[in-house]
């Protein structure tokens, strides 16, 4: 076929390709586009041939790796998370077990202000480590590529070493790193009493972090008690002139107003979404904009889980999942978990939720043109499960499918073992 | 202190003993009997020594792993699993999340039938071989003794069968196996109309099972639709006659009154218990019969939690939990996620949860005089985890924390990675 010499050939897969780069839709979720005894070929870090194991065999390659009937996917991808923080709230568990109400732990100086102490106090060295031990983790259990949030500093200097701790993550680790700036996650303690001079402050720093190339995407959780439909268009606004794509966590707790404003702007995702009204459901999927869900954080807060099946069903939404991994609410790096959570929780099916946690999420981050499906040109980040269909992922739950995974074409997962230098 | 030379020593670890022998009941279940910087010894498989670091500074070893403040604890326990089966039931998950009831799947032939169809059709080696990837995927989590229930066969040749290779499966791996006979699991196609006939065919087995030693258990699946309270009744006094101890898969659907026949008996264990009335649950623990909660198949069929809380609070209940492995409610071998589901779903704290994996399972299954403890004279079966306290495992949950396993004071699972010939 080609006279080219492949780096790596994987033949006689059960190839999800989830073909077709544009977000799946409502029922073409259900497309995954799976090939039966199927070849992926890499060249340099990219996916240069996609077809039959009959067609491979005449190519030429340096490396072969014979799958055996297992399922070979997109590597994952990892939408919504807060990756980079420093500690670790167990100590909360017992309270939590006791009924005791968040508020009334936040009150004492736990919840999100425990982490932000934590961070705030964290060297440079502190959070780049926790943060490798949680990418290894993300990368044996097939995240290959994830969005990390900055947020718990909720002060200039900590804000922008979240992003530059994030920034330097990348070259220590394989998986690729889509920074999001969040520095209006919550209220800090010394601005209780002036949450507008407080986002002021943070709005004043976008251009900085524009400049700098610090991050991707602005974000503000859009909640009572934290910050209302105003203050997250004014904030969103401004990152949008500032040349950031948006995103909101939108109407977690109650149905403020955060869907519909991520219609309004153009967000390109909007999160969390449990309490979100019909109507705002329906605009943000009418104006595009992906829904991320996080069945783990509902879950886990034993909350009515979004509505997954009114998007996808009725909305023919392109639904997305993430982790939202974070010390507090969801603190799990599994996207396969998440991935059980979803079909037992959400209802969705194994080809939705597959797509969910490549194709979609992919787009959730604008990087469909790069990651998220099994196609020639894209980046060659694949997974290869102990598994030979998509529903045997998430029936078989509670464990790690994984057996390989490559990141731009590297062997980096061997067996379930990471491979530190491939 | 001594002059034996012990042939490992584990210094510097956070020591969870869960000391105590007898069963650990209600709050009593809070003493987990947590030792710092303390250091086990092993000799001959058992352990020789449980003090401080300090301590065990003085003692000879062959070998010393210093565990760096990690948490150590006996090695888990599932008293509760349908381990020894073939195939796998993922193609059911779409009729599931369609809504399709479980008694419509299962005139299709869909269901447990199905899973009774692939036993009896499969081969002593094909049972083997998928045994043992469960069996591999339990140890790399954590569980080094399981209990493990026939059932799947409905006849005679196969239901031995399933012991025989629960018995042979002992010779091949680490994890210690403990057989319990549960030929009445169901009624099988072909005794339909004369499920009486099928039971006695299944009494008149006992002694041959007994007498080849193929099970210390007899089970029997109480429930409407399958066995009532009258025939469980007379399975069970069969089988205690015969030399069985006890256990009864009782109330989980409708408070039929499985409880109450436990106790009456005195019966080992009571499992599921769901729907267990509160008089049957005060007579079972009033009779000694350790409740087994699975509430990885209560989340799974998304039914309403068994009452932990009211077990533990009111009742003063030694608890237990178990995965339920088995290919069609539960097919997860880990005990991990299980333990992340009693936290959130059951209400267990991580000492309760602790416990009910490790002396009160043991209990469960009577093996408590050698495992689910960690105390001079005992086997030497430990997990190390990657975690410095009890309330991490469950609060980060999803992920697996297993660092070293050892079974029998062989040093089986070392960083995550499974030993063949250690
Ligand atoms: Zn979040
Ligand atoms: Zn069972």
């Amino acid at each position: 076929m080609t006279e080219r010499v492949f780096d790596s050939l994987i033949v006689h897969a059960q190839v999800a390709t989830i073909a077709g780069s544009a977000p799946h839709c409502g029922s073409a979720m259900r497309e995954i586009g799976l090939l039966n005894d199927a070849a992926v070929g890499i060249i340099d870090g990219n996916i240069a041939f996609v077809g039959s194991s009959q067609d491979a065999a005449a190519l030429e390659t340096k490396e072969c790796l014979d799958a055996r009937g297992r399922l070979l996917t997109p590597g994952l991808v990892d939408p919504h998370t807060h990756l980079v923080h420093s500690g670790s709230r167990e100590n909360e568990l017992a309270q939590k077990l006791a009924g005791i109400p968040y508020l009334e732990i936040l009150q004492q100086g736990g919840g999100i202000l425990s982490t932000v102490h934590a961070t705030r106090r964290a060297s440079r060295e502190e959070l780049i480590e926790q943060a490798l031990r949680s990418l290894r983790t993300m990368l044996l259990w097939g995240t290959t590529t994830v969005e990390a949030k900055s947020g718990y500093g909720l002060d200039v200097p900590t804000e922008l070493l979240q992003l530059r701790v994030a920034q330097e993550l990348r070259k220590l680790q394989p998986v690729e790193i889509i920074s999001t700036f969040l520095g209006p996650h919550a209220i800090p303690p010394e601005y209780q009493d002036r949450p507008d001079a407080f986002l002021e402050q943070m709005i004043q720093l976008l251009p900085a972090i524009q400049t700098e190339q610090l991050a991707d995407f602005a974000d503000i959780f859009c909640e009572h008690g934290v910050f209302s439909v105003v203050q997250s268009e004014r904030f969103l606004e401004a990152a949008q002139k500032a040349g950031f794509g948006l995103k909101i966590h939108a109407d977690e707790v109650e149905p403020l107003g955060g869907a519909e404003l991520a219609a309004k702007l153009g967000a390109v995702s909007a999160d969390h979404l449990l309490a979100a009204s019909e109507n705002g459901l329906r605009s943000l999927v009418s104006a595009g904009v992906i829904p991320v869900l996080l069945p783990g954080t509902s879950w886990n807060l034993r909350a009515k889980p979004a509505r997954a099946r009114f998007l996808i069903d009725t909305l023919q939404a392109p639904v997305a999942l993430a982790t939202d991994y974070n010390p507090g609410s969801c603190p799990t790096e599994s996207l396969q978990f998440i991935m059980a959570l979803a079909a037992n929780e959400l209802r969705m099916t194994p080809e939705e939720i597959l797509t969910a946690v490549t194709i979609n999420s992919a787009h959730a981050i604008r990087q469909a043109h790069r990651v998220g499906s099994i196609e020639v040109g894209k980046q060659a980040d694949l997974c290869l499960f102990n598994a030979d269909n998509p529903a045997y992922l998430v029936y078989h739950f509670g464990i790690n499918h994984i057996a390989d995974v490559w990141k731009k074409g590297q062997h980096v997962v061997v067996n379930g073992l990471y491979i530190d230098n491939p």
